[in-house]
C-alpha cells in the first residue's frame, strides 16, 4: 500500500522524538530506518500492518523509564510489544507510535527454590523461563502453544494459558509481582514473593490489561516442582458432541487432568497429514493428560475411561511409553502448523461453560455451513476456551471478510451462552469492536476510567481492547 | 466515653437522612435509634468502637442501589459490613456512616454442577455455601476460623483464607464474578461463570479492596467436588525453629498437603486445657493434612514422615480414624477461644516467605522478652501467614499500647523479610498506617487514584486502609 508522504512538520517531529530517544538509549536501541521498522509492522495477526515511527529495544528497567519520560513529554503513543506472536493484534503499531520492545530484557535475576519464585526480566521467552529452573527441578506452569517464542511480557499483558491450564492456572494464578513503569516514567513495584498484600490488587488488575496501563519490565513468577510422572490417554469419537458431552463428564465428576485437548475431524486429518502422530481415525477425540505417581495416573486414567466408556468410544488408546506421550503431544503441538499449510486461517479465543460444549460445536458446524467456510476446532476443552480455526482463501475478494463475520457470530454465540470473546489470546484490535457485546456500557465505562488513571493521555497500545470509537473520543477528550 | 450532644443542624440533617432511607427500604430495613445502632458500633476490633448514625438491611441489589443513590446525594459516608467478624476493624463505623449490613441477603440464586459453580447472596454465611451443595457431594473451598459467622461478603472485601487455602487458594481463586454495586448506586456485573474475560481484571481489583469501591450485592463461587478422602497427621517437635525448618522442607520437596497448621507451646497448652484434643506435650507441632483416595493419602503422608524424621520430631501421629480427625481439628479451631480464655489479646496477620519461619519465630521470641508480653503463635505455616496473638491486660495501663507497639515491630519484621502485612485479614483501621511499611508512595498513590475512579467523594468504607492522613486529605481535596 502507497502512503502519502508526510508533510515536513511530521518529518521535523519525528526527528526531534528519534534524536531524543537516542539521547537515552544506546545507539543501536533505536531503531528508525523504514526498512527496519518493516519487522515491526505486524504481529501474528498478519491481516494487519503498518510500521511504526520508530523501534527501541531497551536493556533495563532504566531504559524503559527513560524512553516512557520522552514519550509522555512529545505525547507520542507507546506500543509494547513482547515477542509479537499475539494472534489479536495485541502489539499492532499505529504509524505515530514507538514500538517498545523487550527482546533485550532477557535476565534472570534471582532463583529461590525454597520459596518456589523466580524472578526474571520480561523479555526472557516462557520456555527459557522453565529452561532455567528444570536442572533443578522445577518448571513453570503456564505454557501458550507459542512459548518457545512467546515473551513473559506478552503472556502478563495477555494473561495467557496453555493446554495445562487447566489444572495450574492462567499466568495470573502463577504470577507474584511485577515492576512496572508507568507512562510518565515512574516505576511502580506491584506483589512480591509473599501472599497477596494488603490494599488493592493493582497486580490483578495489571496481568491482562494488555500493555496499556504500564510497561511490565521485571517479572516475580511462581515455580512448580515437577511432577513425579504424566501420561496422556487419546479417546476417539463417533462426533463432536459426543465428545464435548464427555469433557463434561469428567469435569463434573470431579476429577482434574492436567489436560483436556480436543480436535475435531479436519484438524485431525490436517495433523495426521503433517504430523503423522498415529492418531485414530475418528470424527472428534480428546487427548487427556493426567500427572503423579503411577498409582496416581493408574486411579485417574481408570476414572476417565469408565466415563469415557459410557459415550461409546472408538478407540481409547493410554500411552504406553515416553516416546508414545511424546508423540501424541507432537500432533496437538503441531496442529496449528499443520492448518497452515492447508490455507489461510483464523483462530477464535472464545470461551464457554463446558457444559455448552455440545450445543456451542453443532451451532459452529451449522454457521460453517451457512457460511460457506470449513471449520477445524482444535482447543483446550478442559476449561471451555475454544479455538475454532476458521479457514479462508486470502486472494479470494471478500472472503476475508466472510471469515471475520462467521468468527463475530461464533464469539457472540460464546456470549451468548455464558461465555466471553477470549480465554487467552486477549482482545487487541481483533474483538475491539465486540467488547459490547460482551460489556454493558457501564462496565466498559468503569474500565476506561481504570485507563484514565494509569494513562490520562491514551498513550499507552492505543486503540486497542476498547471499541474504536469509545477509545478515541477518550483519547481526544 | 461520653460524646458532646450534636448540633440542631447535625440533628436535622440525620432526620432527613434517616427519613429518606425509609422512603426506599422497608421500615424494620432502618435502624437509628440508639440502643439498637450500639449492635454495630464495633466489630471482631474491639478495642475500637463507635456507633453510626444509622444501620440499613436491604435485602435486594435494587436496594441497596437505593441506599446508595440516597446516600450519595447527601453525601453520607457508607461502612459495609458482612457478618462483623472482621479482626482489623473493618467493618468499624465513623459517626457520621450509615451502616449497609447484608444480613438479609442470604439467598441461593442458582447452582449448577456441570460448570461447578454456585451464585448468591453475599450475606450468606461462608459455611452455608457448602450448606447448600454438600449433599450433591460439593464444597466451597476457603474456610476462615469464622466460617458459622462470616458473610461471603466479607471474605470478598478482605479477600479471605483459611487453613485448606494452601491447596486452594483464597477467595479470589474461588471467585468468579460479582454484582457490585458503585457509590452512585450503578451496577456493575463483573466476571461470570467462565475463564477470565477480555478488558481489565475489575474482578480481581474488587477481590481484597475492604469495601471501598462498591457493595458486592451476588457473587458467583466455584464450587468443588468433595476429594475421596482426608487425613491429618500431628507432628510434634523439640523447637520452634526445627518445626518452622520441617515445614520449609515440606513445601520445598514439591509435596501440597491441603494444609499445614503451626500450634507453639503457649498455645497447645491453652487449647489442650479448653479442648482437650490430646495433643503430644511439645515446643511446637504441625498439623500437616493430605487428601485423595486411600493410596495417595498413603503416598503423601509417607514422604512427608521422612520429612519430618530428618526433624527429630518429638512425635508423629497418623490419624486412625474419622473420629480422631475430628478431634486434631476440633484444637485447633478451638485456638482462639482457648486463648481468649486466657486473657485479651490481638491477633495479628503477617505473611512471610515459608523459608523465613525459623528466623521469624525466633524473632518474635525476642520481641516477647523485650516487651514483656506473652506470644502464642498458631497459622497457616504452609503459605507462611502467620497470626502470633499477643496477649495483654486491657485493665492494666498502657498494655495495649504496648502490645500495639510490639505488633507493629512484628508486622515490620514480616516486611523486611519480603513478606507483606497481612494475609486475609485486610488492613482495615488496625494496619492503616504501616501502609507506609509496605508500600512506597508512588504505589499508594496508584491505589488511591483507582479509589478516586470508584468513589470520587470517598464515601465508602472511610478512614480505613490508607494511612488515615493521605485518605482524609483526599477526601477534603
Amino acid at each position: 500500500m502507497q502512503m502519502p508522504a508526510p508533510s515536513a512538520d511530521i518529518l521535523a517531529r519525528r526527528a526531534r522524538i528519534t534524536r531524543r530517544l537516542r539521547e537515552v538509549l544506546p545507539g543501536d536501541a533505536v531503531i528508525d530506518d523504514p526498512v527496519e521498522t518493516r519487522a515491526y509492522e505486524c504481529d501474528g495477526l498478519t491481516a494487519y500492518r503498518c510500521p511504526p515511527l520508530a523501534a527501541v529495544l531497551p536493556s533495563t528497567t532504566e531504559e524503559v523509564a527513560a524512553v516512557l519520560r520522552v514519550c509522555h513529554e512529545e505525547r507520542v503513543p507507546v506500543v509494547p510489544r513482547g515477542a509479537g506472536t499475539s494472534l489479536a493484534g495485541g502489539a499492532l503499531p499505529t504509524a505515530d507510535s514507538v514500538i517498545l520492545g523487550v527482546a533485550r530484557l532477557t535476565q534472570v535475576l534471582e532463583t529461590d527454590y525454597d520459596n518456589r519464585f523466580i524472578r526474571v526480566q520480561t523479555g526472557r521467552t516462557n520456555l527459557s523461563v522453565t529452561g532455567a529452573v528444570e536442572a533443578d527441578g522445577f518448571f513453570y506452569a503456564p505454557d501458550p502453544s507459542s512459548q518457545l517464542a512467546c515473551a513473559i511480557a506478552g503472556n502478563i499483558g495477555m494473561n495467557s494459558g496453555g493446554a495445562h491450564c487447566l489444572k495450574y492456572g492462567v499466568t495470573t494464578n502463577n504470577l507474584l509481582g511485577v515492576t512496572l513503569v508507568q507512562m510518565d516514567g515512574t516505576v511502580l513495584e506491584l506483589g512480591g514473593a509473599h501472599m497477596d498484600a494488603g490494599g488493592y490488587d493493582l497486580l490483578g488488575l495489571i496481568c491482562g490489561s494488555e500493555g496499556q496501563l504500564g510497561v511490565v519490565t521485571e517479572a516475580t513468577l511462581r515455580i512448580l516442582p515437577k511432577p513425579e510422572g504424566a501420561r496422556p490417554a487419546l479417546i476417539g469419537f463417533g462426533s463432536n458432541e459426543v465428545a464435548g458431552a464427555c469433557v463434561s463428564d469428567i469435569i463434573k465428576a470431579g476429577i482434574l487432568p492436567v489436560a483436556i485437548e480436543f480436535m475435531d475431524r479436519p484438524c485431525i486429518i490436517a495433523t495426521e497429514n503433517f504430523a503423522k502422530a498415529g492418531y485414530p481415525d475418528c470424527e472428534a477425540l480428546l487427548i487427556v493428560e493426567v500427572e503423579g505417581s503411577e498409582a496416581e495416573i493408574d486411579g485417574q486414567l481408570g476414572l476417565i475411561r469408565q466415563i469415557a466408556a459410557r459415550h461409546d468410544p472408538v478407540e481409547f488408546r493410554e500411552s504406553q511409553s515416553e516416546d508414545e506421550s511424546r508423540k501424541i503431544w507432537l500432533g496437538r503441538k503441531s496442529a496449528f502448523g499443520a492448518m497452515g499449510v492447508m490455507g489461510d486461517y483464523i483462530c477464535l479465543d472464545g470461551t464457554i461453560p463446558v457444559s455448552e460444549l455440545p450445543f456451542v460445536l453443532r451451532r459452529i458446524g451449522e454457521l460453517s455451513a451457512q457460511f460457506g467456510l470449513k471449520v477445524a476446532n482444535v482447543f483446550h476443552a478442559g476449561d471451555g476456551n475454544m479455538h475454532p480455526l476458521i479457514l479462508f482463501d486470502a486472494n479470494k475478494p471478500g472472503d476475508l471478510e466472510t471469515c471475520e463475520a462467521m468468527g463475530a457470530e461464533i464469539l457472540k454465540l460464546c456470549v451468548e451462552v455464558g461465555g466471553c470473546l477470549t480465554g487467552e489470546h486477549g482482545v487487541g484490535i481483533e474483538k475491539r469492536d465486540l467488547m459490547n457485546v460482551q460489556f454493558a456500557p457501564g462496565d466498559l465505562e468503569a474500565q476506561m476510567r481504570v485507563k484514565d488513571v494509569f494513562d490520562p493521555g491514551w498513550l499507552l497500545n492505543p486503540a486497542k481492547v476498547f471499541p474504536l470509537e469509545a477509545s478515541e473520543s477518550r483519547r481526544a477528550g
